[in-house]
């Protein structure tokens, strides 16, 4: 009995997804005892290095392949050509190209996978200069390493890449920016979130995999509930689960443990 | 270039733990990039019923069984015999064995495997009558459905069982014990856990598992650290990380993308 997986494909903003009150995590814990959501987050990833990652991450001919995958990348790619992250820098045409590969490749791994797109976050330059500043005071860059108007840019391309593809994504860049205050409450370093932001790419994405995919609420769990479960003959609820198992069902206390099901 | 997996089995203190601030996801998140955590945590469940999902979470001649797991349960076995959650009762003579088979099935499953035991938390019958109230007012019960006593007694059974085995256990009931205000400090409802509880689990294992498994810090990631990648010759990297896969690594981008590595 083998659960379904989601992939979670992204930069530092899906690796530390698991963070208290992460979007990720909110994911697993709304799938528990349905669906195993693993985290494949790359900090400091752009589309370029990450189709490094795609053979070893979707591996094609894989017998049980993802069920379903976000792909969330573009903060990086939208660092500034000529500023302090400049090495992260792709610009935008590539982007979309890089982007189309990673689905393309989703897809040939996995033709019944059901992907999500994510758009970078919006960006606070304000946030970004003071978060530089404390980091390195005086020495700090002058001039912000991402501005939030070229972010736009990707983000604008990657929605437009997911409507060509028919692939649903969150325009998280935009959605963010309907909050009053985004910058500090939306924004921990003027880039990664804070659980206000983790919120809504959680709320974002388990209204997209609720009325597209599987209902977290109404799928079915892994095994019988425990009220389920009558006491005196507590093997009924399991062979009633799994009927193809009955033969492990019954089995399994009396292999393990000849004092069970008393 | 496949993940260690740690299983987290147990009862609902485990299905719960990827909540915010929930322990489960506190410890994927310091294993990120390096393990993946899996929750088999399943609310009201007793080690009795636990029985009979031992082969399919841990089924035997698995070719990648899991390198470490959580065994924690105790708190639905230590529910009062003639009270309203009677049907999760389980003797403590019978808890010790149930745990015992868990135990040496797992080691069945995977010789190799890190296994930590950890005893079921405290109870606080104030809160739990506080809670019934709450739920069913005037109709809730009237003699508490655990008590704290009771739970002791499991709880050092376990830790008891898992010196005998050689195994590490964490003494929850006690540990929480030695907080002043345990009793709302750390549960939420009497029996299940607040962020501060959530926080004890999770520090006691990872201290556990540093000192004993991998230590989450200098466990190696899998793939480059960004910043070790020459944003002109990025293969260079991937190549250094898994010479293995030089071929794979080579020929990835350059399949999918044309345009990559600019």
């Amino acid at each position: 009995m083998r659960r379904p997986q989601v992939v979670l494909f992204g930069d530092s903003i899906t690796e530390q997804s698991f963070r208290s009150g992460g979007w990720g995590a909110a994911l697993a814990d709304s799938y528990s005892r349905k669906v195993d959501v693993l985290n494949r987050g790359y900090g400091g990833y752009n589309t370029r290095w990450a189709l490094f990652l795609l053979h070893h991450i979707f591996p094609l001919g894989s017998p049980h392949p993802p069920a379903a995958a976000t792909v969330f990348f573009g903060a990086n790619d939208a660092a500034l050509p000529g500023r302090t992250s400049e090495r992260q820098y792709v610009p935008v045409d590539e982007y979309k190209l890089n982007l189309r590969s990673i689905l393309l490749h989703i897809k040939k791994c996995s033709p019944d996978i059901f992907v999500v797109l994510i758009t970078p976050p919006p960006v606070d330059e304000q946030g970004r200069k003071e978060y530089a500043i404390s980091l390195y005071g005086e020495k700090a860059m002058k001039l912000p390493e991402r501005t939030n108007e070229v972010t736009g840019v990707h983000a604008k391309i990657c929605v437009e890449l997911g409507d060509e593809m028919g692939i649903p994504s969150i325009d998280l860049w935009s959605k963010m920016q309907q909050i009053e205050g985004w910058q500090k409450k939306c924004l921990s370093d003027g880039l990664h979130l804070t659980e206000t932001g983790n919120g809504i790419v959680y709320q974002q994405l388990q209204k997209i995999f609720n009325e597209n995919w599987h209902d977290a609420a109404s799928m079915p769990s892994d095994f019988p509930h425990h009220s389920l479960i009558d006491a005196s003959h507590p093997e009924k609820a399991f062979i009633q689960h799994s009927p193809e198992n009955a033969a492990t069902v019954q089995q399994c206390p009396a292999t393990d443990n000849g004092s069970a099901s008393a």
